[in-house]
């Protein structure tokens, strides 16, 4: 068998591959330290009772005759696209829009077969790498970098991209933690609908964003002409090993022929995919409950207070921090030591794992990303090493 | 957005879309009607108490700080590919070639990333419409379809598949309900040795193959070399909903240049993956052990005696029907008819749903699958319906 020659357009490991790796490798000469991560973006606080007791009810439904069912339909049950119709977008977009999966970042490989191989991609950077990774390895197409720069804001000039077919976007972004303005956002599909631009608008944050802030980009009038969003419960629910999460594809949105988009992801979803776990969306019923909701205010208020704590330790030791606003990622600038200096520096005297900025694209470099994930313990213990810590030696 | 210019090359539904919209179109027509489906492949028993159990206990986990897991690793749970490796492949697979998925129909979505744009696919026909689908979307080479008609006796002639890079074969097949011997499998093997051919070897139905058959390729010396082969819960624990399988890719697999294909396939897991979720992971543990596996054994051997009740009524009706030995389908000939007309008069004359066999290929015209998953309830009255019934007019 041949390889896809796609492969050598990407690295051998993904980022948090590596990560764990050199991680292993600390470990294994450190053995008595006490290591705290803020690196990968892991929920760390348990489920609410209302929706584990959701979870249980899906599961006992499967041992009785009367209640057992298998496949489920692989857009995902009429009663949870409905319930993320009406409580995710106020009934704003239609539930037969919005379709169900067990993740944003499978989705973000599905959808690249919509693109095909002939089409131009353009990208955020830093951004997720997922979005770089899986258009590599579909095409070999250069990709267009938008680089989002401590100069800029963290918000792109698109004007390289009007040529694109496809445009990532993450909002609020992950790694810089910046979400945009209503302002901002409709510059973005403005631009999007003069250019012929399909945007896939990754919102797995959005439950983050703080009042008067767009959550979705479909506040944005228009925005159904021109964009895919996908929302996730992993971040908002505790759900990132349930898996759960939902595409939209709207009605209205069409390939540059005029053919719609909608019946072809359709398609997709039935070829590629089978469904997400039946017990993961009766739990996500009870997510979208009114008792559901209620828990998920609770888990982003608490890492929100958690990236505070963050926020203040590095500000204190003079550090460069972004986000952490509408977002539980920081976006720490390290002058003079390139990402991954500054990852093994932070790793090496403070025991503490983070993820290096240039993981997530070039401009990324010279920054670390910081995950307010983790128990109120261990963020504190974090912070307390923050501010004691040295930042200026290798030394153990 | 351009579309992907492959899309032309697939037909507009699924399969089974187009099988529910007739029903639905019938049962417009006819509301009063008891419909009994033998059509898609879905388990309909109760899963067992040890394993409702074991779901239970993961549900549980994830409701308290102590217990909690997010992300779980995206190639699944170390105990969970070593139970895999020790129960259903008796330790012979090490688990380190074992990934742990949500499913084959994806792992088949995702295997043909690792073959890339320019390679060429082989595949019996009938078959399952997936293999087919998934390839054409990701290239325009020419399938070589492998026919599998009564006449070899559902064994392919695989000479014209000597140039392929790739070859889908599942085992036993779904339609036709055949299961390979070992001597055909050791021929199976040695012509991708020689051919330098990669076999996907989907055993999703693994668990009904009779001894004295091969359950695993991994049963014949060599196939090591040259097969990747897919595995799943679905069908086995009544996971079709659950969502859980795995697929092994061995270490001594390799591409052509001599690379090993390993390292790639744990790239796709982790970039277009998040892993199954660990609920359903939890779920298989209770499955692979000795309470479980009892509960499966149940599971077969009663979707088994479904499977004699109907093969006699076809036989009773003086209809051809192969398989229903080492599969729970029957794939019934009807002379004179194609599989659509077949199909129309089951659901118009006997108000039995079933699965046209030109659905899973041009060579399958003039077939039925029957899916034999049910109620033994209802599968005796479809028997009953079946040899009382009139298949010769299409009056209501």
């Amino acid at each position: 068998m041949k390889r896809n020659p796609y492969f050598e357009q990407i690295s051998n490991r993904y980022l948090f591959q590596e990560v764990r790796h050199r991680l292993l490798h600390f470990k294994d000469k450190s053995p008595d330290a006490r290591v705290i991560s803020l690196s990968i973006g892991d929920t760390t606080e348990p489920i609410g009772p209302h929706t584990i007791q959701g979870l249980h009810d899906a599961v006992q439904a499967l041992g009785d005759r009367a209640t057992y069912t298998g496949y489920g339909p692989e857009q995902g049950f009429a009663d949870v696209r409905e319930a993320i119709s009406k409580t995710i977008y106020q009934g704003k977009v239609p539930s037969d829009d919005i379709f169900v999966s067990d993740g944003s970042k499978c989705d973000i490989g599905r959808l690249q077969l919509l693109f095909g191989p002939a089409c131009s991609v353009a990208l955020q950077t830093p951004s997720y790498p997922v979005y770089q990774d899986t258009s590599l390895l579909f095409r070999n197409n250069p990709l267009i970098l938008l680089p989002c720069t401590a100069e800029n804001g963290f918000v792109p000039d698109l004007s390289p991209a009007a040529s694109a077919d496809i445009l990532f976007l993450c909002n609020p972004c992950n790694p810089t933690g910046r979400a945009f303005s209503f302002s901002q956002l409709e510059q973005i599909v403005h631009f999007a609908i003069k250019h012929s631009i399909t945007i896939i608008f990754d919102s797995a944050y959005s439950s983050y964003v703080q009042p008067g802030f767009p959550k979705s980009i479909y506040e944005i009038p228009g925005a159904d002409t021109v964009a895919i969003e996908l929302g996730s419960f992993s971040k908002i629910a505790g759900f990132s090993g349930v898996r759960l999460a939902w595409s939209v594809v709207p009605s209205k949105l069409n390939y540059s022929t005029g053919q719609p988009i909608k019946p072809d992801w359709m398609r997709i979803a039935t070829t590629f995919f089978n469904g997400a776990s039946i017990i993961s969306q009766k739990g996500g019923m009870a997510v979208l409950s009114d008792a559901g909701m209620k828990e998920i205010d609770d888990q982003v208020n608490f890492y929100l207070a958690n990236t505070k704590i963050l926020k203040e330790a590095f500000t204190e030791r003079g550090l460069e921090v972004y986000g952490g606003t509408h977002s539980p990622y920081l976006w720490v600038r390290f002058h003079g030591l390139s990402s991954w200096q500054a990852f093994d520096k932070m790793l090496q005297d403070m025991h503490i794992v983070t993820t290096p900025g240039i993981g997530f694209g070039q401009a990324g470099d010279g920054f670390l990303r910081i995950s307010s994930f983790g128990s109120r313990a261990s963020v504190t213990e974090a912070a307390n090493r923050i501010k004691g810590g040295c930042l200026c030696s290798t030394q153990q």
